[in-house]
């Protein structure tokens, strides 16, 4: 399963895990994610525990998802190179 | 209020919420905090949102809250200067 729909507080977005060997890769991931997210404009929640980061988008504005946010899902998942 | 005992999945946990006026703030101190993780060998869950990153400190091996998670809440405190 790569991005799962969840609702929280009543609002649609779009989350995926991911996994890694060790604390410094999942935190390298998740600076990418946040730099990402600058460019953007669009900042998603970033979780980093020891090897797994969480990315979750969703659009504030509209309590939902917007077409970004998928655009910004396939963004991230680029980001794994 | 600072750090706050949680109970998620039966395990004991300390978390504490910090606000900060923008992403990049909020980005520099997940940073910091990772940094810290890293020094001590111990590894919170860090959350990072628009203005807020939320730090949790737990200990695995032990399922719950060992004197360490308090004494790297406290020191968690200190990377906000």
């Amino acid at each position: 399963p790569d991005w799962i729909p969840q609702v929280r507080d009543n609002v649609m977005m779009l989350e995926r895990e991911y996994k890694f060997k060790n604390f410094k890769l999942a935190w390298a991931f998740s600076n990418k994610v946040a730099e990402l997210a600058e460019e953007e404009f669009h900042h998603p929640s970033i979780l980093l525990e020891w090897g797994k980061v969480t990315i979750t988008w969703w659009t504030h504005a509209i309590g939902g998802l917007h077409k970004n946010d998928f655009i910004c899902a396939a963004k991230t998942d680029q980001l794994l190179d």
